[in-house]
């Protein structure tokens, strides 16, 4: 259970951030927290925790996320001086746990039906890892900022340093501090993989007939690759992704043409009508007659704002 | 109602963004949208909207934003080439309307109670506004990031900008796009007033007796001008802010050393006990023993995660 998944919306909302700086021979408390997440990440020295089965030591550059009620403990005290950061953050909506990152890359189309309602996501965060050199300055500068009460256990002081930004100012910190913990796993997924490659051939050829075997071919991979690919980068299959996508352009062209629906069907790849109805129901909910009707009179047909 | 003051958490979420090229003698749709607000910015030429009782002209740079369930329409033809970006999004929680800005500019500092549930605040937005000319660019530039759907009038043609961006990448976007346009009222009120100073001093001497009086011949002001000020800037009267603040160093002080309640009240600039305790009570909603008991037992004497 490697990856924490969290149901947007709603996103997640900083509580408080703070600092904690142990000397050698210190320890992190033994303690469970109700209903906040708390992320931990080591500037310097190294921090030693374990919530069960997790047992970690965490060096400069690392950092932690512990869930809502566990318990959880330092495994070791520090052997040097080890300076850290900690941000309680939560959420309203459901989370779950998984051993892999779970992709949820595609940002949709704007299709009709997304005009108006909330596009669902998950923001899947990794539990521990190491932030690349090249992001801990940015990482850093976020921290620095979410800094609300700082502890030294040398002097036994906390302080507040005094921040004047506004409340709506370090959620948008917090927002961007997660999007810097994110981004790489994201986006490593995606380069190691041809699956932009083949995102954007099916984005340029949707209107034609594409088949998985056809893709296999031509890219000289297994079929099994490209699903697995293409999984691993988007969470969805390559032909999931098309049929979403010729529903998407199907949707339009029944709003803003004449066409009738066979041909729609036909312009979106979807050559054989009752296919075409049967596969634009599972995705809308409703038959391409139905929606044309019932958007064109919604929105005085035109969905433009 | 010059204001839509949403209430956070959640914050706000972002649906779908997209532009609009009208022609002259175009005219914004005649409109009534469920649960979404639509905020419509010009980037050149001239919109013209009306939403009872608020009839704008949209000139380059400026933005107003359509609150949910209210029919709105153009209320003339566009007179040259206007270039437009909306962007709709919603909100799960409560909004209200007001007049005025509704400030909320100060970030509680971490008083224990603070460390595991989060602080609500409002974000006050302009319902219509002029960008700063220094902030367009910035902000411009986060539109382009949330055009997912381009309408043309010259060519009625859609077309969906293919993004590359996740989908927690645009949520993020949207933050940021709202603090661009959240800030310079944030500011401008905390800059004009002398509500800063005002907060630098309490800061720095809450510990000494202060009465409003005594600030006011001290700054030369009214006392109801510092009030205002004060008010404008952060939400709250200086001596609302001054009890707050003592009472979180109270706090602090109670759970961090072994000082008796009479000499925490003393040290925070409460010196009647009886005093120190009945604000304590108004504002944290127990004793100052009563809490320290209930603290120092659930976190094992400290709250440093």
């Amino acid at each position: 259970m490697n990856f924490i998944n969290l149901n947007c919306p709603p996103l997640p909302y900083f509580i408080v951030g703070g600092g904690c700086v142990y000397r050698p021979g210190d320890i992190h408390e033994r303690r469970t927290i109700r209903n906040v997440f708390d992320l931990i990440y080591v500037h310097s020295g190294t921090l030693y925790l374990e919530q069960d089965p997790f047992r970690v030591e965490l060096n400069a550059g690392q950092f932690f996320i512990i869930t809502p009620d566990t318990p959880h403990r330092g495994s070791r005290v520090c052997q040097e001086k080890t300076t850290t950061s900690w941000v309680h953050f939560y959420t309203n909506g459901k989370y779950s746990l998984s051993d892999e990152f779970y992709p949820d890359n595609i940002t949709r189309r704007a299709a009709p039906k997304f005009y108006y309602s909330p596009q669902n996501f998950i923001l899947s965060l990794p539990r521990t890892g190491t932030v690349p050199e090249a992001n801990r300055e940015k990482l850093e500068k976020y921290l620095q900022r979410m800094n609300l009460v700082s502890f030294s256990k040398y002097t036994q002081k906390k302080s507040f340093p005094s921040s004047v930004r506004t409340p709506f100012e370090i959620q948008n910190d917090f927002i961007e501090f997660l999007q810097v913990l994110y981004a790489p796993y994201c986006y490593s997924r995606e380069k190691e993989s041809i699956a932009r490659t083949l995102r954007d051939y099916l984005d340029a050829h949707y209107t034609e007939e594409i088949s998985l075997n056809d893709l296999a071919r031509q890219y000289s991979y297994s079929p099994s690759h490209l699903i697995r690919s293409f999984h691993q980068a988007y969470g969805a299959s390559p032909m999931q992704y098309l049929k979403k996508l010729r529903i998407e352009h199907a949707s339009q062209l029944l709003l803003h043409s004449d066409a009738a629906i066979q041909s729609v069907g036909e312009m979106v790849g979807l050559r054989i009508p009752s296919y075409f109805i049967r596969v634009f129901k599972q995705e809308i909910g409703i038959t391409p007659a139905q929606y044309r009707m019932f958007y064109a009179e919604e929105n005085g047909g035109s969905e433009t704002p």
